[in-house]
C-alpha cells in the first residue's frame, strides 16, 4: 500500500505507437488517458486518447483482449461513467496501462494485424463526442496554492494578514457542488444573484458583473475509505486514479456578498467545467517533482511529507472574446506551485475518518505562481479590477464578458515526451433576461 | 405548478387503518413515511411505515396493486434507494399516496380481505433493518434560524454585531459531505483533527474535544431542474419530496480553527446521521404555519413569500451517558421557529441556475428557539462550555462524551393526528488510538 510507485516499460520514452501521433499531440502511447465518448446515437462507452484517436476499450473487451487480467469479465467498459473502473484499485489500473499500452506498441501485431478490429476500435476523435468521464459523488475544492491564498489576501485583508494563521497548518478545503460539474465545451450561463454594490446599505439582485475563471487542477478517487479509517498520507496516492483540468468559474460579487461566514455557495455552485479526459497517475509518474519547502513551520506529523508529490505540469489559459479571431494566452502557472501536494490533501481530508468513495474530485484550488503572468484567475489578473488586462484585439479585460471563451490547457513534458491534458473550454452565455 | 396544494381523504382526521395503530404512533393512516428496509438477507426494497409494520411496496407492486397509475410498471420499489421514486415527482407522488391510503383504510377490504398478500406485505418494523433511503447526490446545510445565528455570533463577536450583514437579505448556506451521511442507529467515531488550544501559537493534533450535535430537519429534493434554470418560489414546493430529521455531528474546535476563510470542512466531514423514514411533503400539509415576519428587511423579490411554508413540528432533543439508564430531553424547539423557509431555500440555491438532482439533501441549519431550553446544539445550550448541562444522573455535559447516546425525535400533531418522524439517534465511540 504504502510503497513508492515505480516507472515500468510503459513510460519508456522510445516506445512509439503503431497508430499515428502527431508531433505535439497530447497523447502518446505514454499517456493513454481515458474518457467517456459516444459515437453517433450509440450508447456511452469508455475509450482511451491515442494521438487523434479514441480506442473503444468496449469493443476490445467484447473481443476478448482483457482475459488473463482483472478486468476480464467485468462490466467495466460499456458504461457511461468511469466509475467501476475507478472502484477496482490500483493494480488493476496498472494492468490496464500494462495491457494497452502492448497492445499499441509498434512491435506488437496483436490489434494492428487485426484489420476488423482495429477498424472497430479505433475511432477517430473528430467522430466523438466526450462527455462527462465520471459520475461525481463528492466534489471537494482545495487552496492549496500558496500565491494564490496570498494575492487574495493582499486584496481583501491587506499586506500583513494576507494568509489566514491556519493556512500554513492544514490544506484548506471546501465542499462544492458536485451536480453543476461539466464537461469541456458546455457553455456556462452568466449566473444571477445578490450582490452589495459600492456604497449601498441593501443588496441587489441581478447578472454577476465580476464573473472569473479559475485555473485547477483536480483529482479523482479510487476504491476509497471506509467510514471512519481514516487513509494515512503515506498511502495516500494508491487513493488517487487521475487528474484533469478544472475551471472553477466564479462570481465574485455574489461570492463577496454571500461567504461570510460559510463559505462560498451560490458563487460557484453554477458550474464547474473539467477537461474530458482523465489523465493517470501512473503516466504522470516521470513527472513528479518535490513542492515547496514546508519547514516554516513543518507540518504536523500526519501531514509530513517526505517524497516527492507535486507533478511539474505547465498550465495555460487563453482568451478569446466575440470579436477576437485567435485565442490569446493570458496566463501561465504550473501545478508544481502548489503548497499543498495530493497525498496531504487526501490525507488531511480523511483524517476525521471521512470516507472517500470511487469518483469524488478533489480539485486544487487556483494555482498561481510566483509571477504576476503566472496569475490564475482575472480577479488577481486584474487586481480586483484595478489593471485590466490588454488583449491583442485591442480589447481588455477585468472580468469576464459575454461571448468570452476561456480555455485551459496543460501538459507535462520530459525526454521528449509530452503527457497532455488536452483542453477545458466553456463560453459565457448571457444571463437569463 | 405554482398551484398551492390542497388537502384531500388522505389528509381526513378520521380515517382509520385497518393496521393497527397504537395510541401515539408517530405512523398513522395520514402519515405514511418512505423508507428502505430489508428482512433477514433478502435485498433492499421500498416500505411505508404504518403502525408497527412495515408495507412491502415491493410485494404489493409485484402483486399488480398499482395497475392504472402513474406507478405501474416501473421498477420503483425493489430498489436500495427511493431516488428513482423521488425522480417521478408531484403527480405520481400523489397518485401513491392516495392508493396506498386507500387501500389501508378500514373500509377497503382490497388487501385487508387479502389474507395471503396481506401476510406478504405486511413486515413487523421490529424484524426489519432500516437503510439509508436515498441515494444523496449533493447534501447542502443551511443556516437558516435566526436564533441559532444570533448565538453563535453573540459568542463570537458579541450582541453587537451578532448576525452578518447578508443574514436578513438571504438564506446562507453552503455545501455539506454527501458521502458520510449516515442511517439513524450508526455510531459515530470521535473524529481527530487539528485544533489552535487557548493560548498555544502552534495547532495540536487530537481527538475532538468539543463534539456537538446540532438539531436540524432536512428535505430530499425530487425531479430538480436543469442546469441554468432557476426554480421560482412560486413552485418551489414541488421540487420537494419529503423531510427528515437531521443531526449534523460538528466538532466546534477543529471548526473554529479551519473555517476562515472558506467554511466548515472537517469539522462536519465525518457524519451526519437522518432518520430512516422520509415523511412526505403531502403529509405535512395540514402543519403549514406561516413563519416568522420579514419585513425588516423585506427580501429581495425573488425570495418575497406570501404563503405559509414553515411546519408546526416539535422537535425534542434526547441525552444519554452510559451511566443513564433512561434518556433525558435536554431541548424542545420546533420546525416553525425557522427565518428562512423551505421555498425560500429551493429558490435561493437555484437562483443562479444550479441544478438540483432527484435525492439532494437540503438541510434547515440548526433550529434553535427563543428560550433558552430550545437550543438546537450543546454550544448554545452551554454557552460556550460555560454552562455546563446538568443531567438527571448528576453528571454534567459541556460537549458529547465517548458513549453518550444523542436522538432527535420530531412530529406534528393537530386534530388529534399525529404524523411524526421517528427519530434519528446516535453513539459516540471513542476516537480512534
Amino acid at each position: 500500500m504504502s510503497s513508492s510507485p515505480v516507472l515500468d516499460a510503459t513510460h519508456d520514452p522510445r516506445r512509439r505507437s503503431w497508430v499515428p501521433v502527431p508531433p505535439g499531440s497530447d497523447f502518446p502511447i505514454q499517456n493513454l488517458p481515458y474518457g467517456i465518448f459516444r459515437c453517433g446515437g450509440s450508447p456511452p462507452r469508455v475509450g482511451i486518447a491515442i494521438g487523434e484517436f479514441v480506442l473503444d476499450l468496449a469493443t476490445l473487451d467484447a473481443a476478448g483482449i482483457f482475459r488473463g487480467t482483472p478486468l476480464d469479465g467485468q462490466p467495466l467498459f460499456e458504461r457511461a461513467s468511469l466509475n467501476p473502473l475507478l472502484a477496482l484499485g490500483g493494480a488493476a489500473w496498472r494492468a490496464a496501462r500494462r495491457r494497452i499500452s502492448d497492445l499499441l506498441d509498434e512491435a506488437s501485431p496483436e490489434l494492428q494485424g487485426n484489420e476488423r478490429l482495429r477498424d472497430a476500435a479505433l475511432v477517430p476523435q473528430a467522430s466523438a463526442t466526450l462527455m462527462l468521464p465520471v459520475e461525481i459523488g463528492d466534489y471537494t475544492d482545495f487552496y492549496s496554492s500558496r500565491e494564490h491564498a496570498t494575492n487574495v489576501g493582499v486584496m481583501f485583508r491587506g499586506p500583513d494578514n494576507a494568509l489566514m494563521p491556519n493556512w500554513l497548518h492544514l490544506p484548506v478545503g471546501y465542499h462544492g457542488r458536485a451536480s453543476s460539474v461539466v464537461v469541456s465545451g458546455t457553455p456556462v450561463r452568466r449566473p444571477c444573484g445578490q450582490t452589495l454594490p459600492d456604497g449601498a446599505a441593501a443588496p441587489a439582485f441581478g447578472p454577476s458583473r465580476q464573473l472569473d475563471f479559475e485555473l485547477e487542477v483536480g483529482l479523482f478517487t479510487g476504491p476509497g475509505n471506509a467510514l471512519g479509517q481514516p487513509i494515512p498520507l503515506a498511502g495516500a496516492h494508491e487513493a488517487i486514479f487521475g487528474f484533469v483540468l478544472v475551471n472553477d468559474w466564479s462570481a465574485r460579487d455574489i461570492q463577496k456578498w454571500e461567504y461570510q461566514p460559510l463559505g462560498p455557495f451560490l458563487a460557484k455552485n453554477f458550474a464547474t467545467s473539467i477537461s474530458p479526459w482523465v489523465v493517470t497517475l501512473d503516466a504522470l509518474l516521470p513527472f513528479r517533482v518535490a513542492g515547496p519547502r514546508q519547514d516554516d513551520p513543518a507540518p504536523l506529523p500526519y501531514l509530513s511529507e517526505s517524497e516527492p508529490w507535486s507533478f511539474d505540469i505547465a498550465l495555460e489559459v487563453w482568451l478569446k472574446t466575440a470579436r477576437m479571431g485567435e485565442r490569446a494566452r493570458i496566463a501561465r502557472s504550473n501545478h508544481r506551485h502548489l503548497y499543498w501536494n495530493v497525498r496531504q490533501q487526501v490525507a488531511h481530508h480523511t483524517v476525521t475518518g471521512c470516507n472517500l468513495r470511487p469518483g469524488d474530485l478533489l480539485a486544487s484550488g487556483t494555482i498561481s505562481g510566483p509571477t504576476k503572468d503566472s496569475r490564475g484567475s482575472l480577479l488577481e489578473l486584474s487586481w480586483r479590477g484595478t489593471e485590466p488586462l490588454a488583449l491583442p484585439s485591442g480589447e481588455t479585460r477585468t472580468f469576464l464578458e459575454d461571448g468570452d471563451e476561456l480555455t485551459i490547457t496543460g501538459f507535462a513534458a520530459k525526454d521528449g515526451v509530452r503527457v497532455g491534458f488536452g483542453e477545458v473550454a466553456g463560453t459565457v452565455l448571457p444571463a437569463h433576461p
